[in-house]
């Protein structure tokens, strides 16, 4: 694993770029990216270039031996684009148009706009074609960001209407598959499809999934373009993306499909002030949630793992408010990034910026030029992973299913102000990493082609969006002598957003042995609380009571009007066994139903650890890594290698040793 | 008293539709609505309908024996009909266009919009004028929901000009009412006068209150428009309108001038929880807050009674969550809408849709078919009515006092957040309901001819606007005998929301015997307490502090600087008494007001029944009614006759018995 | 000083204005202010002018001996000028025009609009410039009321560019101040730059900064038409404007040039609850905040004293709640206003207005005319000041720096929910009065020519825009001698609002001997403590670790990861002394602070009183101001002679003896 920057040399001195390159290379910085952002910097004025600045920041840096990641400039048109062309703004459901000011103010479908992209892309990538310290590139940045998916303008409907006419072929297809005799809301052809503005009451669900899947589409094909360029210059290098974190809008194993691996950009004090359901603790507030990051990691992982292409660097401007970080937690950050399988850590940004929107923005440097808090962690975690050496990927036991389109359509219709797809999931999610076991997370929207072949256990927290098919996949796994555990509103609903036409879960009933009698969503004054084998849990916003048929009650209702009604089943199927949560579990639940299934499943896992506290195995090698202020002991026995670290573990400290993850525990 | 359903035959298969009338006539169910928001499915293309499957399934139904209400389609225009006639849609005060993607998509005002209504009204009611199943029409549907009854299109202000016009003849004569003088808002001509759009800061409140008397007189001439043509084509049939809940833009009694009688729709755990200025307890997640709902039965009951046209049948999709309710409770809401007058309970809907933005809502019988909680419920509650058979009409001894244009100015003006019209008027309602009073509602705007003489008390939460001859009324009724008790705010404006020349409560003042010296209104977080023939009470958010001037002060402030000032007055006039009370009561006080009142007046009452048990007379029986989730034991002596259940009601259960009101208790 | 009220003469009939000018004689009352939004009545029609009503109301306050106030009544422009020409209203970031229907709909840079404001300025004051009894003018009313500073128009984006020439002269001066490299945000030419419209993310802070300083100066060059028409027409006549509490957006330095002494209009239990960021207690919702108020008093003051153009004269309509003041509360208010160098004292308004959007607002006279509670309490006041006779003006030995330009440059990047420009002066200046100082307030926006010389002491509770020039003049008043105390966020920024080269405080580091190595901003939920000089304190939201470079720590972090490291500093420098304070500190801390530096600037102060008690000094009297409910009995020695009261202060009363600051204290 290896250490980056994001570096903007267009923002300082000429002067500077050697004394940065230097600082660079003294922290043992290997990568760095530079030019998102720099469209008005490279051509000022239509047609006129100025590469000179961008060609001597590359070759300094070549000469150092560091690795140049470039990126297509196109998340910021210029103004004189803007003014020649403001057909290309995005537009609002309401009719407000999103003016220049900012950045992302383009929207994907423009036919002006991806022609000045693949414009911008040629220059840049011909530019650089035969430059070998060009490594690969960065198409755009953080697409999507400030809710910019979604754009509602004419070339949007037109776009969207060509979409819905591509998926349909005949328009009364689309009728069937939307169910558009509710409310009067046929089409008589693809001419009568509008984008979702702004109406009197809520939009038809299934108008609003599809508009959230073209919407998706239309980035996948706005960034193919960009890659088909990038490749078509030099077919050497790589192409990714940078992503964002637990990020709605966009399908990223869409985009991703046309990307050689995913990057992402992990601020752990911001996300877990402005993105996550529940409290920030102290510790959170200084170090993150450390699920919460990691289940991102998972998500971009692929085969050839993944980059953190901005890692949080310090204090940073844009959450609710600007804690520092923990003493040395942008080394933690790093080192958990590894864990879980990044190849590269970059930090975000080489120095504070003097000007403009992120001016409070840390970086690795203050903007005097002086080494802030970052520089010292990240140039000990560069030496940790020097000494470390090239690892092996991540091997996850176990599958955590994962779909935007569920993500979509129960946003759309949440029947609770709490009910929050990534918190439902988070919460399977934690159980899992609070026992230490890695996760590789799947894409089970509808159409997927899922290969649960390799893993042990498979946990789905819910698989909304279902068709025979999908659910024949599961089915399939199960019986093959998979474990499975699966969550609440599975099976609800056809791709189209519909309900199916039995009682949930619909085409898992089957697999789970049992339907959905009846479901509720409740608020917290509410008491929620169930039976599991002999224990008492709590659960959350959503309950379903279940029917058997087939599967056993294992947990059942004892609070409310729900009481003495089933709640959990389970069911031998073929060689394996499915579990059937019927609720949003609490922690204590959470773990006990894993438990149960990484029992049934053979797989070894550590005892709990407490939130702050995270163990995570590659390659031979256990991370402990410490997301509270407070120190930690560990036990691993006196025999175990520890190669970064020792026993000790300080508060936002770190450990690698040689060790089994069942052998790691807290004393 | 009947069960009724509403039914969409068009969401569902051909041959499913005997079934369902099979299981609609086993469950006991006499009256089927349907065809509301049927025009795309009737009128697929401008001029091509389609009424096959509408003849077929009224046909069905009248072959059972079931009678057939019938609806105008015109709250769904289809999307042919917006894209030939973008006109049509309502906009918003800053200009923003409610686009099609919905429902009540379309202007009130729109001329263009008013004949094709008229159009697909005459095509439907001259198809079924011969139909002997078919015997009334509901027109449209929840006019205004979603917010619709005031739109700010150019053909709105045409109309709002015109209308003004109508009102006022001379442009002066407006500016003098309003009161233009202030801010230069004088007009020079109708021409001059605009809807009031977005501006700075708030708008005249004189002009905002004629804005929401032409929006709802819009409404009322349209439903004209259509209540004419259903008359037409059979002058045998019954014209009705479905309104909804504690609806604040719509002045039910004016659009109910030209209805053979009025029904509403009934969704007592979503009110409960989205515009209920109370708590949402446990039982009222569970079975709704029985006042909130019954005062919406006694507003919408007029002569010949009323209908719940829509009855919660379950779990419903659209409020915050979706509990389910309690065991029973659907049962529960069909018997106290009835011993409120109802005559028809009507269950929305027969089937859970599977299609489009009410997929999630509960019918009586489930997506798959198979029966829901609410069709036992249904069915029990059928029987029973047939059981009893006819009754007579609701006989209340005490007339509450309710005027939406009260409710409009006050909420243009309301100087408190937590004032709310509704909620003060609950308050007082609440009290009788406690005591187990049947209430008529009656009209007290301006202009208002109101019928006092048949009620032994009246209570009167607050006349806001008022002229001499509407004080007259009053002064009238109790010189008469009558016994009145005034809440606070009364009497301070002329209709046209100008201040009276006199202090409050203006005309009111003689009969009072006082005036209002000063008033405030205050934060929960201030202590606010008086004292009242000797006990100390609570009010909350507003006080007056008045000036007795033939009236004797009963009640004096205890807290704050108001400490010392009289807070009640009770003033002998003629025959009868007033008492004027100056502040929002809380329970305590309001129960003592009305005892009181009801003491004078003779009115026999029950004991205070605690808020989840209500006591409802009608035609000789006493309906006990438990909302709440414990059961209550009942003592009514043992003589007395149960004719449904018996003095042991279980939680959210029903008993009926022949009783006076007052030999009625909790054991 | 004086007692004044403002009079609507066009509101009531004129049989009525003789009985109004008798009663204000009575009262005591020597000036009347009239006209403002009287546009609509004098110029009915274009071109048709009727002045008689006011010649009339005019002639007969003269003959009363009142002097009168006239007002340009261009706040509101009539109906018929809007329709004639719309493009003069003001339009919102997204493109929303602020229709016609409440006031200031008009944009500050329409010309035509310019026009017409000129034309009927000129109209009124050529008819009135031989009128004795008018001895001065108001410009407009309340200018930026309703956040109207600000308006987004074509003609504003015409006039933006413009302001943009001027001011940087080329373009690439522009992008340099502003920093446009990041974000690709340059401009090509001034033609290039718009308002900071409705954008995806949010705007440059340097954008926004110059647009809120163009939009001020709109508003300053507005005015300078009108008062130089006003002194036209007769240069006897004094010109003033009346400027509002607590507000945000005008600079009222820069407006107050062209003025010959500065208003304001005084609301204060309004205040109390709508713009104050600590809680509404009780005794705040009957009196007011009394710093929040006096704080507006010393901002407003000038070399020639103040008005307060308009006192709350009971309770109000638009703060969320309406409460009655407490007893005496209207006197209570004239005292302090005349404690802080009130001349004039007007009240608003004579009687409750029965018409329009201010019905609900008290005045002296109730709207039948009789005497509300203000009416009382003014006369009382006028008796007391004309007793009191001429005063001197306010000596005060302690300057506190402002800035709005900080104050805007703040909020836009507040880097928390809690961070607050107003909150954080106050904090500071709520010690100060704590303890008697009275306070001048100097503007020490960039550019700005401070005079520091003639203070004892200086409080900075930020200057967060600095250069060099600018910290000279700190540097040079603390080496004469000065004692200096400087809050947390200063010299972080250049005056373009781009970080400064060096770290915080940039250009004072030298004079606070020290830097700022980090900052943070925390939520409430966070333990945040300091130890100063021996002693623990709170302190809140913001918080610097300093690095002393030349300073000494006092003070030092004892929670969270800020642990150890040093909080204050303090810097003999030349004859002087300097503190900084790295954090926004609670009361206590603020206390010590600052009795710190009166101590060493050997500046007397009274005892600490608590916050509902004032003391407060000029001209050998000291007022005691009691804005609790609660008496306070006052020692100051039993020779020290009571011109207004004595010891034994009645709660919300007012007590005005001779005697020293040090020498006034609780018993
Ligand atoms: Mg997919
Ligand atoms: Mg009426
Ligand atoms: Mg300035
Ligand atoms: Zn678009
Ligand atoms: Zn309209
Ligand atoms: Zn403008």
């Amino acid at each position: 694993p290896r250490i980056g920057v994001c570096y903007f040399p267009e923002h300082w001195p000429r002067e500077r770029w050697e004394t940065d390159v230097q600082q660079m290379v003294e922290a043992g910085i290997d990568v760095v990216r530079m030019a998102e952002f720099s469209w008005g910097r490279i051509e000022p004025e239509r047609g006129e270039f100025d590469f000179e600045w961008l060609d001597t920041a590359v070759s300094l840096l070549g000469d150092a031996g560091i690795d140049v990641v470039l990126c297509t400039p196109t998340a910021t048109p210029p103004k004189w684009l803007v003014d020649e062309h403001p057909e290309i703004l995005q537009v609002e459901p309401d009719g407000t148009t999103r003016e220049f000011g900012s950045r992302r103010h383009y929207c994907f479908n423009s036919g002006v706009y991806r022609e000045e992209s693949a414009r911008i892309a040629r220059e840049m990538t011909e530019r650089y074609a035969d430059v070998d310290a060009v490594v690969g590139w960065q198409t755009d940045n953080e697409y999507g960001c400030h809710e910019t998916v979604r754009c509602y303008c004419e070339d949007c409907a037109a776009a969207f209407r060509e979409w819905c006419r591509e998926r349909y072929d005949d328009v009364d297809s689309l009728n069937e598959t939307w169910g558009t005799a509710f409310w009067s809301q046929q089409h008589g052809s693809f001419a009568e499809v509008d984008p979702p503005r702004h109406t009197a009451a809520e939009h038809h669900p299934s108008r609003l999934l599809d508009y959230a899947r073209f919407a998706t589409e239309s980035v996948v094909d706005y960034n193919d373009l960009q890659a088909e360029i990038i490749r078509e210059a030099n077919d050497e290098w790589f192409v990714t993306h940078n992503f964002m974190g637990h990020f709605d809008t966009l399908d990223s194993f869409s985009v991703g499909d046309s990307l050689d691996f995913a990057t992402w950009d992990s601020y752990p004090t911001g996300f877990a002030q402005d993105r996550n359901t529940e409290a920030v603790t102290d510790d959170r507030l200084r170090a993150g949630d450390p699920d919460q990051v990691s289940l991102n990691h998972d998500l971009y992982r692929g085969p050839d793992g993944f980059w953190v292409m901005e890692q949080q660097p310090g204090d940073v401007n844009w959450p609710p408010r600007c804690p520092q970080p923990g003493e040395g937690a942008m080394r933690l950050w790093a080192h958990q990034a590894v864990a879980h399988g990044a190849n590269v850590v970059s930090y975000f940004r080489w120095r504070r910026c003097r000007q403009g929107q992120e001016q409070y923005h840390a970086g690795l440097r203050k903007h005097d030029g002086s080494p802030d808090r970052g520089y010292g962690d990240a140039s000990r975690a560069a030496a940790e992973f020097a000494e470390l050496g090239e690892l092996d990927g991540v091997d996850a036991p176990v599958a955590l299913c994962f779909s935007y389109e569920d993500l979509w359509a129960l946003s759309e219709q949440p029947h609770a102000p709490e009910f929050d797809y990534w918190g439902l999931v988070g919460s399977f999610y934690r159980a899992l990493r609070a026992r230490g076991i890695q996760v590789d997370v799947v894409d089970v929207s509808p159409g997927a082609d899922i290969h649960l072949d390799g893993y042990e256990a498979v946990v789905a927290p819910t698989v909304h969006l279902a068709d025979e098919s999908l659910a024949g996949q599961f089915e399939a796994y199960v019986a093959d002598g998979g474990s499975l555990l699966v969550g609440p509103r599975t099976g609800y609903k056809l791709p189209g957003n519909r309900l199916q036409p039995d009682l949930a879960p619909g085409p898992f009933a089957d697999l789970v042995g049992g339907r959905v009698d009846q479901h509720e969503s409740l608020p917290s004054s509410v008491e929620t609380r169930l039976s599991y084998r002999g224990e008492e849990y709590g659960y959350r916003t959503w309950a379903e009571w279940l029917a058997p048929d087939g599967g056993t009650a294992v947990g059942e209702y004892t609070t409310g009007v729900a009481a003495g009604r089933p709640a959990i089943l389970e069911h031998a199927v073929g060689d394996g066994s499915v579990t059937y949560c019927g609720v949003w579990p609490e922690e204590d639940l959470a773990d006990a139903l894993l438990v149960g299934l990484l029992d049934r499943a053979d797989v070894s896992h550590a005892e709990r650890f407490p939130e702050t506290v995270r163990v995570t195995p590659r390659d031979g090698y256990v991370w402990i890594l410490n997301f509270g202020a407070d120190p930690v002991d560990i036990d691993v026995g006196s025999e175990a290698a520890w190669h970064v670290g020792d026993s000790s573990i300080p508060g936002f400290g770190v450990g690698v040793v040689e060790a089994g993850l069942a052998d790691v525990s807290i004393t």
